[in-house]
């Protein structure tokens, strides 16, 4: 087996060489491109990592999986083309997004067209029977687009509380990470107990990342984290950081708060200032601890399974993204 | 069994209530409104029809099916939602259109919604062993986002002939009537010989129907047809007709024809004037020698079923759709 961080690398590379192949022959060409695009932009493959890994943690074998491995990331892609629309961003990992690319048509339809391979390439893992792992998938994809939604309504709702905010990223994030684990098990073989146990651990390590994900970005590096520190407060999103420091807030502090809801975020040169206020009501800290009671969580859930190589992987996964700083 | 027109109706109206309770209970509201108002935008509802119809004819009974039609009706406003968006369209069957009505990201986030939850309704009608059912839906999915591709090159590209036109409308329409009565009719247990034949029958409908609709779109009483009439040449759109027109003609109409390529369509004050050189040419006539060709075949490959009362329903529908004036 050697040790975590090869089997992952080895795994992302098996990986990576079916995603290169996924597109072959197919026509036009004005579809396929930029669907080919977006798949080539790399990143961390966590999705289908999960996938495989829980492939692995229920029969101990490593096959079986990768197209459905495929399908996950065709499925994420999705989400990143069409929320890069609707966040009318215009760079992702330093690349032009692809209705910048392209333009707004092409992105909306190598959009659905992902769906669509995800559906193809999910099916192509599937047995006969396997008609809860394409349940399993379709509430993953209804879930993103519902928790889109909410995040978008959170935009121009006035009051967000710490449980609807909860409730958004559930669907957002974590039910992918979800998702990705159970059909991995599923298509393993698990049992009931064993899937149960995965999905919990994808649900978990996903509350987790999103919630890093919200530190990292007022926190990172700006070179290490590869986007604008404090992004999120510009933009005005209501993330827990926002919500737990509104929730605390006293004095004037409350009322910068308020500033950022009226003005619809902050200008670049007030992220200085409004970290200080974070830091001063120590809502870092409370995410530091949502962070790990999200990771002891995950950890537990897989007292459950007995493939202790696997195990020893997944708990390093766990810990790898706490550590993470991009 | 009483007459074709009258079983249409009953279906439909079960088809009807059926829709009306698809999104019942769901949340948020910002993303089941827009899914509810573009699927009570009514319509002929022939895809869900096709799809109870061709499960009929395989089993003799009405039921099982409904939740598939559901399922492609929702594929099939997917697509509508998100073709409005390229197309710039404004309203649909007298209504704003969902970018209009609401704003763009509802649109999209609706329109990929509604693509999950035509799935969810699927699997519903689908058994263990119906994995065949969602890899024939899936196939349809991706062909009609590759049509709508092919569709949109040809707007900027120069030449394109008619096969290539034919392989565009084969995707872009036939394939999802050719879908919806393949999954009928393997949901209803039908062998190999009957679900051939009844997906070669929703294919040929689809290509006739689409040719019926160029036909329309030129010949159409205004007020019947809901459209403006000419609209395809007003929009420069590379139709049958004006391919087959730019095909035959010569000199000054040869000309006139590739104006329309030129300036990427025409004044409204001249469709008139290109209606008779369709007219002149004989373009019109082609249109219907090429609708009567695909409804022939459609016709034809009824010829390998059995049950008689489906079998007279479905003439019936090929021949009122061939007579249908909107």
């Amino acid at each position: 087996m050697g040790n975590p961080v090869k089997f992952y690398e080895k795994e992302v590379n098996k990986i990576e060489n079916k995603f290169s192949v996924l597109f072959k022959g197919r026509k036009p060409k004005s579809l396929y491109e930029p669907c080919s695009f977006i798949m080539q932009s790399g990143g961390k493959r966590l999705r289908p990592f999960l996938v495989v890994i829980s492939n692995y943690a229920v029969s101990g074998r490593l096959s079986g999986a990768y197209n459905a491995a495929a399908a996950v990331e065709l499925l994420h892609n999705f989400t990143l083309v069409h929320d890069d629309i609707m966040d009318n961003a215009d760079k992702r990992r330093g690349r032009p997004t692809l209705h910048i690319k392209y333009n707004l048509s092409t992105a909306i339809l190598a959009g659905d067209n992902l769906i669509g391979l995800a559906y193809e390439y999910l099916l192509k893992d599937c047995k006969d029977n396997d008609k809860k792992v394409l349940q399993t998938f379709t509430k993953g994809m209804i879930e993103v687009c519902e928790g889109q939604s909410m995040d978008t309504d959170f935009e121009s709702q006035k009051k967000v509380t710490i449980p609807e905010y909860d409730l958004m990223i559930s669907k957002k994030t974590a039910a992918l990470a979800e998702m990705c684990c159970s059909i991995g098990a599923q298509i393993g073989g698990g049992n009931n107990i064993e899937i149960k146990a995965l999905a919990d651990y994808g649900k978990y390590l996903g509350m987790a990342f999103q919630y890093q994900d919200d530190l990292l970005d007022i926190m990172g590096d700006e070179t290490e984290f590869g986007k604008t520190v404090g992004g999120d407060l510009v933009a005005g999103k209501k993330t827990y950081l926002f919500l737990r420091a509104l929730e605390k807030a006293k004095g004037p502090q409350k009322t910068a708060l308020q500033k950022v809801i009226k003005n619809k975020g902050i200008r670049r040169n007030q992220v200085k200032k409004y970290r200080e206020i974070y830091v001063d009501l120590g809502v870092l800290v409370d995410a530091q601890k949502e962070i790990k009671k999200y990771t002891d969580k995950a950890l537990k859930s897989l007292n459950k399974l007995t493939n202790h190589e696997a195990k020893e992987i997944l708990i390093w996964l766990a810990n790898a993204l706490i550590k993470r700083n991009k």
